[in-house]
């Protein structure tokens, strides 16, 4: 059992740790415009209001209302508005109605953080969270990745539109590694892969620490830049099937795409939308919003691939990483062992284990404090709206 | 020639008639909070702030533009955001994709409105306006028609949101006919369709006053109610096939539509959302929201029919209309000798003379003085958010 | 009542007909393989085998299940797989999921043909006919028109094949009229439009003759031909929104429509499908496989307009008709008194009032005998795969 | 260099293998009606003139065309008619159009065989074949993946129709496994999967032997049966969405799935469509045509799993496999190493890798000699039609 003290420190901590989470998210929507809190231009992004309601709820139905005896709700509606993919938990809204939501308001979605975080502080300074530990430590690290994904809904919604704004996004700074570092070579053998310390927050999907055997391969120092990519589309890359998975191919064709996300083509010169606007694409920038389509082709068009997600895990401690989630050549299915927990929670991510694609590493987009080695995101193979890059094998590697 | 008293009788009286139309679109959505100005639920529905910056690019695009001399346009972009189906002047936004627009906020679209009305209000007292007499009419009824739209996206913005919210919105007084009535009868001969008098305003659909041959009829002295209509609905009369039109039917089957739009059946109840919220359904009420599709089914469930248009302008004079736009059985065509102006402004009624039906009279979201015998509504079949109702030809008629 | 000879004379003439018509829905697809009778590559064209089928189904089920006392049915299963849009009549297979049936086999139909049709011919000879007369001729009509759609479907289905096969198919002789024909007019007045002698067949559309009032107007007496459209393609017709109705303009975007259905520009030529192969257009004959959008875009594009249905009608003894169904700028609306019939046979026509636009005359491709001036055909405006033409107000009446 | 007597054994064998191959093709289509051959009811599913057609057409394009000097080509059209993926050799059919071609008839195709047939025999007797030995095989192997298909794509078409046809078509036999036998336990260690005597052939996405690390496990020793798998029906299985992926659970929404494909609830009873036409489903079968979503949903029901592509391989040997294609808890991804060929049988599998997933095994539908313990099958895991089934991970090696 707990001492007084100990027990103190942790809650002193959760709290003060809610309080710095809770505001990011809202700092991160500092610069929006009320509109721009609405609007759901395409099913994969949400409107910053509902992140916001979102996380929200998630506090409210997990904690306070199971685990603070006088909790009183704040509004019953706001749980059929806010829920998300949680089947357990009632109805949920449509995703892809969310965007016809105006109300509740912004004001309202405020105000409903304020009364939430009221009580949440009180509970987190005063209830006995020796059991709720996991929990609280889920609920900090879902608005994290929320917060990322406002990054992301945001630029969407900002850039597309026809006035391309200017906004203030708080990212994270990353040390960026010399472009004359060597590539990053790991010898064959059998490693370790997956959560070793379980003490440390994880999602579910990271446990079941299993051994694989690796071949040997060299990592490239730094990832693909916009320069690199360039050379990619000016070879055509966009028009010649042979670089393509078959998927891949029908999507160039039906969505005519021939360019990143962002990118417009402006009198012969190469434009992309950034939070300072329309600015001209910069070589030296490692490249940003490709898909996996994308990054699959690009490899093939250099006679390289990508790295496998536990290549990558097992290069982890000597790449630099963090400016762009790295595709890896692995789709994202479970580890040993791996079960989901009962309960709404355990919803959290066995269930996407289908037809989706492992990304590794961090971007700027994440909050600081939200990666580790064996952090394992994922997207459907089309999708551009992440901050996710390229990284390659070297050639010594192939 | 006008006088100098002619010419500045004239003068005022646009600027006033400008100021209460502009002013009224204001008032209409004074309630909104800047959320609903921007969501667009369903492609026929726009965004309030849409509306009310579509309506200034009119006044500026077609009178200050090429008529003011010193004019200066607000923002260059905002033709790109708030055309709308003018093929003639550039490129537009899609229809689907206005509700993806945060930007301009509403605040922009308000500067936009008072930088317009600033120049408006100049031009209309001091520039020769004898040869743009007809320009700035079919601007104020321009503005009208999408006042009457405004209502129609508002209700379906907030009806469509869980919460049921409440607004005061301006509509139009009706004084109702006596149910003790009786029917309109119009004898066997030759009638004169369309506008004669054409020194008033009108659109260029009411044109070509021509002859008709009508048969005997009688038309029914007050419009269907929400009780006659439960009973269409307590007969089943939305599970058999043999009183819907075959597109009817279908759209039936694949909407599951079984009451009128804004109906909910709660616990055995029917409710509707009005803007005084969820209320219960009012059987003295003419029926309202209804496509044409019902209003056939429901004709033909009692053994009766719709006017036609020609039958319905015949009656007119002694029907008590304006509570509710009403259907009838016509086919939205042109009349003997119509033709398109030149110019964008030509594009304005002729284009949709086809798969559309006529409806006549007008509803209580119509602005006072936009109303006339003569006026041809028309929307497609299957739609049912403007404000649409029923009237039939009285047994004796049939 | 009948004497025997009157009696006998009808069931001769009515077995005779019988006999006749049948011979020719199978004579048109006799030079057919079995696998062209199969393939159903749009929802609007049906197999072949299905309208062979389906016609044989109307004999068994409206005349020989309720009137013939020993009829067996030929197979439980046809009555599903045959019936068309008659909900009164059980469940019918999707329209668009008929092209997936192998079975029955097109030997299996000629069969279940042959069957129904000897005790037709049975029932044809003895029965008392005297209350079935009106039936049998619906029935007979029935199948003519489903000859034309079995011309229309075939030429589809071929010419849409890479290999455009040749095929003979009896068309009907048609005499053509001098192209140095003077404009028919038409001096304004009363006119009665609809069947007078109902003693004759029609069908229900058609009934409900009624007087319409109608301005002075001249047809062109012939035609409008394929170089006549050549010049409207070659003016940028397709390329200029000015000329179409919103709904065809939004069609020609969406279909990338440049021309005529089964027309093909090959190195610099336009040539067209026919039952003859592929072929060079002839700038002589009437231009066929437009739609309504096309009609009137056409129309617009010359300065002129088509032909309203009661137009048509009243000036049909001048005209020199038959090559093509004539566009009508009519949408298909009941004429007054217009009431369906009590039972299956009444869904047949009053069902698809509405987004349907009316063609009059007749086609080479509508059987002999099938033809009358107030026989009302109809189609949605996008239609193209009819024998539909184009024929305009004289620029003396528009 | 090859002996004389060497080069006359390859031949013969060939020529032996060639003819037995093409035979069975054309066995397994013995009992289809002409009409059976054209139609497309789904867009993953080909007419059987189709597979046909385009083997044979492989056999043209890729060894008479640039290997037999003084081949003429059958027909220039049916390249265009009879590709199917090859983005290398010209403009293929769209795949869902393949059901619209009523031309080249049956009589066609099986005149396009005989013609190749008898080019290919006397091509494989007198070339020099000592080059062409693996393309020669993968043109079989080739033939036989359309033979398998041939037979889920016949299933697909008479089990859709409503007639529920019956018809013999030629199955592999395949020996049982008692039902008394024990799991198959693998122990923890290093294994090598893929082809290692890479003289034999093999396919592309097999090649790049290498080592994995596995964690002890044990296999089921059979498959789940129908009546294992009505118990999973029978408890809800697919009305609750905690057993399902994501994916799976949209699925189950979208199609109402409520049973593997061709089952079929006839008033209380289950009853399967089978080449006997419709049969009660019985319980000691082991299931088939269930899709990934719905092996994973029974695998959590069950509180078990499906094994890796890896374990079945390890454990192959031991199991008595060949009734069902079994699914496996791996996504299709390249193995080490793997590149793709140059030219167009380089587009054989590579092209795939992404959102399918990996069946192991085969089934009674596979060709005899088509199997082997690293053949790597994989389908998107929404599908059904292929001869799928279920191989569980035992609980003892969970």
């Amino acid at each position: 059992m707990l001492t007084y003290a100990e027990s103190t420190a942790i809650q002193s901590d959760f709290a003060a740790r809610y309080r710095a989470v809770r505001t990011h998210s809202e700092a991160i929507c500092a610069g929006l415009e009320t509109e721009d809190y609405v609007v759901q231009p395409t099913a994969d992004v949400s409107p910053p209001k509902w992140h916001l309601g979102h996380t929200t709820w998630f506090w409210e139905t997990f904690v306070l209302l199971p685990h603070a005896p006088d909790y009183r709700i704040f509004h019953e509606d706001f749980s059929f508005v806010f829920n998300s993919y949680y089947e357990t938990v009632g109805k949920r809204v449509l995703r892809t109605d969310r965007g016809n939501l105006s109300r509740p308001t912004v004001a309202d979605v405020y105000r409903y953080r304020a009364y939430v975080d009221a009580h949440m502080h009180r509970f987190l300074e005063n209830a006995d969270l020796s059991l709720l530990e996991s929990l609280i430590d889920l609920g900090l690290n879902h608005e994290q990745q929320h917060q990322e994904l406002l990054v992301y809904d945001i630029k969407y919604i900002l850039g597309h539109n026809p006035l391309f704004p200017v906004i203030a996004i708080p990212l994270t700074p990353v040390v960026l590694v010399s472009a004359l570092a060597l590539p990053v070579a790991v010898s064959e053998g059998v490693y370790t892969i997956g959560v070793q310390d379980t003490d440390q927050f994880h999602f579910d999907n990271e446990e079941g620490a299993h051994k694989v055997y690796l071949n040997a391969f060299s990592a490239e120092p730094s990832l693909i830049t916009n320069g690199d990519y360039l050379d990619f589309i000016n070879d055509g890359g966009y028009q010649n099937f042979r670089y393509w998975l078959a998927d891949g191919w029908a999507w160039v064709n039906t969505t005519h795409a021939n360019a990143p996300l962002y990118w417009h083509r402006v009198e012969g010169d190469w434009w992309c939308y950034t939070f300072e606007g329309l600015q001209p694409v910069d070589p030296a920038e490692p490249v940003c919003h490709v898909n996996y389509y994308e990054a699959e082709a690009f490899a093939r068009w250099r006679g390289q691939r990508l790295l496998t997600e536990f290549e990558w895990e097992t290069a982890a401690d000597k790449l630099g990483w963090g400016q762009r989630w790295e595709w890896a050549q692995s789709a994202y299915m479970p580890y040993p062992g791996f079960t989901t927990a009962e309960g709404a929670v355990g919803e959290y991510n066995g269930k996407f284990m289908s037809s989706q694609m492992v990304l590794r590493g961090a971007s700027v987009a994440t909050p600081a404090g939200h990666s580790r080695h064996t952090y394992r995101n994922f997207f459907q193979p089309d999708k551009q709206w992440q901050f996710s890059g390229i990284r390659l094998v070297s050639t010594h590697g192939k």
